[in-house]
């Protein structure tokens, strides 16, 4: 286990590196950046490269794609793109001084044919800036094509795992993110080469067991090569996925040395210590060959305390949230105010995320509205400050009514009364938010849950439409336990509505197991890959697993079409799970399959997750 | 060029080849099948096996993935239904006789890692059935995974280019679809290794140029190594590819002994000549070790006639819309019937794919609508012999307007007159729609086209709101020429209501150019990956290629809740060309960039595209 910072352990192992290669003042800018806002993170990162120069930072690294914002998707099959993150990465140079700065982008490279037939000729690369120059790149070799990664399909892999950077008296190694997760990748090849230390821009997404499997994968890599790592992640919302930052620096023994706040931005500078200088086999790129400057050791920043689960999650939804909104140029949010608990939720979200100011309640009670509800839906907007409006729905039900049953229809099968159909509420509830939403420029949330998404019991085109659903991604009974924490969540929804429960069998019908029974079956069969037989021995009634999972693989026309929102599970509908819409295959009993043991089911969610099996 | 079938270069290359290796009974079964439905398609399989027993076939060659369909996506992460493949395959080699049955499937392999840290242990392979056994497999090498393909997301590479099959005295080599492709890959290994015939199953979608670039590329293939090629196509739609069929049979000096016919099912048995055997430097897996039985030269059918552009673009609509509506368990479809070309279109394309029973218009007149319009809805509907109704929509805009002004509102910024909202006759209507639907079980078809997705013209809710989309990827230009046409396109649509056109400045706004001109700019900068100065150099106005170029990227979003549709072109929005929804890159115009040869643009679109710049 690695030594908590400050023990006797700690400032032993410390001493002992002193003597052996020094220390390396170390500079990590966890920032925000925003995909294809070229010019804006240049700024941003130029910024964070001034005051790394003014902390006397030997290197400071920043996160993968800073400069280009991740994912860059099929932008970078624009040529005016990749041209225009070049020029950029030259006009950070240009004001680069002696602080060496290890920055992500995208570059043109030699075009290379890898997987397919067809050449690619972009690769996503870490530039090293001094003194005015771009001294040289390293390319992302490892390309994650899975989940919610895409590279394979843009990006030509790097070549040269072993590359080295001499940067003054000191040999660093560079990899990307994926890069350090196979076991045997670029770090191990570059710490076998002579690297002293290993500098590593990441994007890496949050889910609700990263952060755990990240620092203890990166200590182990830190402790098995001998070599201290400086682990810079991106942080803030991107579309579906929310990266977290918890930026990492780990000491070559493993010692966790700083770790950064989640979900905000975060500077830090300290003093590495390295290890003795090694045998090279690769020849470095020489980054510049001026030697450390003699000075006092800097005070060591205190690593963030790491947040709770639930608290973490809490700061995924509202960073997501926030960041979507904002970066799709939106400045308030109009939602429906059911009186219902996902409704409150969402609503609770959005007033944290944006300022209660920011966000619009509308309660449309139709006919068949329980007062009850009504008066739930002004008390939660009350509590959150939020605004809020009643748009009686009655008139809407009656005048749907009345003209669905004047429908006059000619031709054949389709008689008039084949069309007789029912004026639902819920059918034209919709309708009013587009309205108002287009009206003064609002982002409709839609307050639709995973559960739900799960097995396609939202109706089409009612709580499903929106321009963001920060809540797609949260189970209902993950709502239960936010709920019922003190410190997060809803906080000042009043605990009548949130202790308001709805059963499943109430919300969905007869025939449908608990929230508890659903969401651990929804999470087995998604995030798992287990099947039937591997449900039935955890106890769960076959017919019902049957039934779930059936309606899970048939709802994907629903979530397809359904917003964009948080991702908090490693495996989440959309894109970290691609389905085709069309699909025939139900699973079904099967005689000769054995239960799965879910650690090795051949689910290839990422080394980050395999660690951990039983979220 | 390849000489035509029947001159005398083909007979004269015919009974050259006749003396050297002999003829081999190839039969070809171009079939749909469904993804996911395993039982059903290896039904199907199992009937075209018996058909190439009973045509006394040597080889019978089906489509990539027939057994499973094409494509997987994450299904294959689904344990079962791998298990549930190999043993439909099983159950296939059971049933194959003395025709070697050469057909597409996923098997589990040996776990491998490749382009990231992910083990992946299925492999798209063909495998080899004879004789109540199966042989062998082939392991797809190259992985396309660009534009509409995701392969290196899940699958693992096979690993043997110059595998060789003895089939009897034959040797043979498999290569399936992207393997054909790269000029130096598994054909050309497996001819170089000994092989007298190339047998590729392949899932190869249509686009508008497909047809003829893979006729050519496939006959340079066979004449440059020398060796006739099987090509086996899939038919049919799924999701938003649409497979054309068009199988082929090319003789080893590229002569084109076979083409089968678009989008439809067809099955063809011919003997092809082979060239003398070679010396074998692989050792190939022997399939069986009978010799060629001693027969009569089979009849050889006669290739189809390739139809012409715009034929094939309308029997890929239909074909993508039938299959789509059908594989999807529905019967009947409803769409709104304006009077506009749009909705007559989609009308006409969904009375021809499902017959004019199936189809259910709507108009849905408003208070501002034009008699004439009602008027044109009611005689598109008469002259396709669908369904029509009309739901007078007055008293819904009416109660809409009412509730509307009704809202009250509480709290700060939000007063009651900031949320005066106009009630739009547009947003209504698809709740009409919607609720219909939902009542009788009708999928819902959307009526926009690409023009209007590609800037982002359509009011989010409105005219995208459905299940499927058909016309999603084409622009409105194409509609007119397809109107224009003589045999195919909307028929029986009156010529009135084709020939009322509305500008592009009537429906989008003043500042707009014409569709000719807005079309051809989004094809150059979403086809092709020209910018700015590109299109400038075409004469385009710098100012209005700006605008336009910025509208399509910020029209993301509303694409993104789209329905699917069909795709026509090599680089349709959606599958084919994945963006960010948050996005702050906008194109600008830039000093030194020069303007872009398309035919060099590095724009992945595949090889079958790359040799046809100008569609």
């Amino acid at each position: 286990m690695a030594a908590a910072p400050g023990s006797v352990t700690d400032v032993w192992s410390s001493l002992m590196r002193e003597s052996d290669g020094g220390r390396l003042r170390v500079a990590i800018g966890q920032i925000p950046v925003a995909v294809g806002a070229i010019g804006r993170n240049a700024e941003r990162i130029a910024e964070v490269m001034a005051w790394a120069e003014h902390c006397g930072a030997d290197v400071l690294v920043l996160p993968e794609l800073a400069l280009t914002g991740y994912p860059v998707a099929d932008l970078v099959l624009h040529r005016e793109f990749v041209a225009e993150a070049e020029e950029a990465a030259a006009g950070l140079a240009e004001i680069a001084g002696e602080t060496t700065t290890v920055v992500g982008t995208v570059t043109r490279v030699p075009a290379r044919r890898s997987w397919d037939s067809v050449e690619r000729d972009v690769s996503i690369s870490a530039v090293v800036l001094n003194r005015g120059e771009v001294r040289g790149a390293y390319h992302k070799i490892l390309l994650p094509t899975y989940g919610a990664f895409d590279e394979g399909r843009n990006i030509a892999p790097g070549g040269q795992a072993d590359a080295l950077w001499a940067i003054g008296d000191v040999v660093a190694g560079i990899s990307i993110c994926e890069d350090l997760w196979s076991g045997d990748g670029p770090p191990e090849a570059q710490a076998r080469a002579g690297a002293q230390i290993l500098l590593a821009p990441n994007a890496s997404p949050y889910h609700r067991t990263k952060r755990a499997g990240r620092e203890r994968h990166t200590a182990q890599l830190a402790r098995r090569n001998g070599v201290p790592l400086v682990y810079a992640n991106l942080v803030g919302g991107q579309d579906d996925i929310v990266f977290d930052g918890s930026s990492l620096v780990i000491g070559a023994d493993g010692t966790l040395l700083y770790r950064a706040p989640a979900f905000r931005e975060d500077r830090a500078v300290l003093d590495v210590a390295l290890p003795a200088p090694r045998v090279l086999t690769t020849r470095p790129t020489t980054v510049h060959a001026v030697p450390r400057p003699r000075r006092p050791p800097a005070d060591a920043p205190r690593p963030h305390d790491a947040a709770g689960e639930l608290e973490e999650i809490w700061g995924a939804l509202c960073t997501g949230t926030r960041d979507f909104v904002e970066k799709n140029g939106f400045r308030r949010v109009i939602l429906g105010l059911s009186g219902g608990m996902d409704a409150a939720f969402t609503a609770a979200l959005a007033a944290e995320a944006l300022g209660p100011d920011a966000v619009l309640g509308v309660a449309m009670p139709g006919p068949d509205t329980d007062p009850d509800e009504l008066d739930a839906a002004r008390d939660v907007a009350e509590a959150l400050g939020i605004g809020f409006a009643v748009v009686p729905l009655e008139p809407l039900v009656s005048a749907s009514a009345s003209v669905l049953a004047s429908a006059t229809a000619v031709h054949g099968p389709w008689t008039t009364e084949a069309l007789d159909a029912p004026a639902h509420p819920a059918q034209l509830r919709p309708g009013v938010l587009t309205t108002m939403s287009a009206a003064h420029g609002l982002l409709l949330l839609a307050t639709t849950n995973k559960t739900e998404l799960s097995i396609g019991a939202a109706i089409p085109h009612t709580d499903t439409v929106g321009g963001f659903a920060p809540l797609r991604d949260c189970p209902k009974t993950l709502l239960y336990r936010l709920a019922a924490h003190p410190h997060v969540g809803p906080g000042r929804i009043p605990r009548h509505v949130l202790e308001k429960r709805t059963s499943a069998q109430e919300r969905f019908g007869e025939g449908f197991p608990s929230y508890e029974v659903l969401d651990v079956i929804v999470q087995r069969y998604v995030q798992y890959g287990e099947g039937v037989e591997d449900l039935a021995a955890r106890g769960y009634d076959v017919d019902v697993v049957l039934d779930v999972l059936a309606r899970i693989d048939a709802a994907e026309s629903v979530r397809r079409q359904a917003p964009l929102g948080v991702t908090i599970s490693p495996r989440a509908f959309g894109t970290d799970r691609r389905m085709p819409v069309t699909n025939a295959w139900r699973p079904t009993r099967r005689r000769d399959s054995g239960r799965v043991d879910p650690a090795h089911a051949r689910f290839p969610l990422g080394p980050e997750t395999a660690a951990d099996p039983d979220r």
